[in-house]
């Protein structure tokens, strides 16, 4: 149940520069992916992007590349990732259980994809400060449904600790003064 | 989990005329139950209405009808349209498996159809901008009591991008130009 | 799932003089629990309440018993109704299979007595604007902790109807008269 | 489903000196924590307490312990308690089959040990007002990943109301006239 980094993959949906300046907490939720990305890099926790239609949408937004280590882009015209056959296989050739999702639009790309990932056997941990639609209320409404079928809510705080398991070690330290301390006083909204 | 319209039947519960100037988001829930309709139409999604003692409440109320293409009526006297044996009969000879539900009053023939829906095997999702009562609190009680028994709430933007799967087909533009991205930037309520 | 009046009893829990006073909603619970009580007098399905330690919290409050027609008052000192051996063997000599409950503390007596009657079997609808505690959040609390378990969440709108079942009858046309129609605009807070 | 004394058992997950201050709610929840420690030292249901690494983060919080009767305490480097082996084999060897957690940060330690708890097949209490985190809507999210997981969140008055059983013992009358009396009309925040 909880999250385990070598099981682990996080998952950005469509983080993409021509939807984000009408969801609202645009701004928040590239900032908080960004941050549990980071903390995925120091614990080589893989990370994945999707990109939904590029051409007409843009790429990812350049606020959170500039922030991304290693990562792999996918761009798909299904609203699911799932859909997508390279990159369900993909995923498959992974030695992942557990997805931590985030994105936007939290009711569409995002659902979609932790409806396919559930179905096709995943934990699904659905991250509320960085999941998001244009309407609030529509994201707490995907949010619902996603766990209705099975999907986990979770915050970034809760992924961070439980990946990092406990604090005796150095990698928790290191972790902890240059992550979780600076974000530790940092207003967030939960979606 | 996903809605495929080639599966999806959208059944629209006694919004009549002698009901809804007393519903709290009546205006509304007509509103949204035409655009979702209008998907449907577009996505030959078979559109079904019920009239509950149409003699004493008047018919579905004339705002929503003008709106609507082809479409089916059923009368009843039941609360519960599952309980007309013609309903439960013609309902099974489609090949129809995902109930998309709403109307009025969420907490009387919604929710009594949708347990009767849910009993005889179907997947019912609860559209909740388009279900509304006379309470709104007692609307949502409804909500929350179908979907503890197995109903799934949406919104309509979940079904009609669930509905048509990907975004780069000839269909998806034309629905997404005529009635997706007019809607985008509506307030809604999600009862 | 959907409540029948054959199968039906309503239970009301320790509507006590000595108790209601200083519960938060104390004058709406014994006006609801009344209401439905008289709708289910109309369709004989019976009515029992407790007293919890009458000798100390006083007997069931006048405003409430005035109400009443006919109706079984059980006495206890256990918290949980079902730990009455007399109660319990009463309540399964009875056809009854739902039991809708309300009464006070919603957190106390109401959910240990929903725990034991799930716990022997029974299904419990939880009537929310006739449940209450000093507190309300933990009336909620409350509430939620019965459902988790398997209790039902309802209104007693939803009971009535429920137990009427249809609008094409004499008794409907009598109790929509004389007790749906004059409550259909009154405000109610639910618990 | 009800708590019964002679299965529980009360864990105090972390209240300690270095954290309470950044905690929304922090004199709350010690005060309602050692309150319900007062009712558990009645009742003769044990109470132990954990401690996340206290050479950084302090001991348990003065005010807190100065309430406290007999108990016993852990220390422990990971977040989960149940990950210290000496801990849950200390747990194993007793009577036990119901844990009432509380304590901080809910989203982190409370969190993942309820989970442990859960995986090793106790049944997990969360006592929703001694259990909170610096933001406390982060705190709700961990309180209903938990009972998403099986845990039941409760009020410390169900607690004790559940443990008492019955109110016409010299037991109930002693606890009721030094504790459940002197509360009741105190204002309490449920996280």
């Amino acid at each position: 149940m909880r999250l385990q980094r070598d099981r682990s993959l996080l998952l950005m949906i469509d983080f993409q520069a021509g939807l984000l300046p009408v969801i609202e907490g645009g701004l928040q939720v590239i900032e908080e992916a960004a941050w549990l990305a980071n903390v995925a890099e120091a614990l080589a926790v893989p990370v994945w992007l999707t990109e939904q239609y590029p051409e007409k949408l843009g790429g990812t937004a350049a606020g959170l590349i500039s922030e991304l280590g290693e990562h792999q882009v996918w761009q798909k015209h299904h609203f699911s990732a799932m859909e997508a056959p390279e990159f369900a296989q993909a995923l498959k050739a992974q030695s992942v259980q557990q997805v931590v999702i985030c994105g936007t639009e939290a009711h569409i790309c995002v659902l979609q994809s932790a409806l396919g990932l559930l179905e096709a056997g995943y934990s699904v941990y659905w991250l509320s400060e960085a999941t998001a639609s244009r309407r609030c209320e529509e994201a707490r409404f995907a949010r619902e449904r996603a766990c209705a079928q099975g999907a986990i809510a979770v915050t970034a705080d809760m992924v961070a600790y439980e990946w990092l398991d406990r604090c005796d070690t150095a990698l928790f330290k290191e972790v902890h003064r240059r992550l979780l301390k600076p974000r530790s006083s940092r207003g967030v909204t939960f979606f």
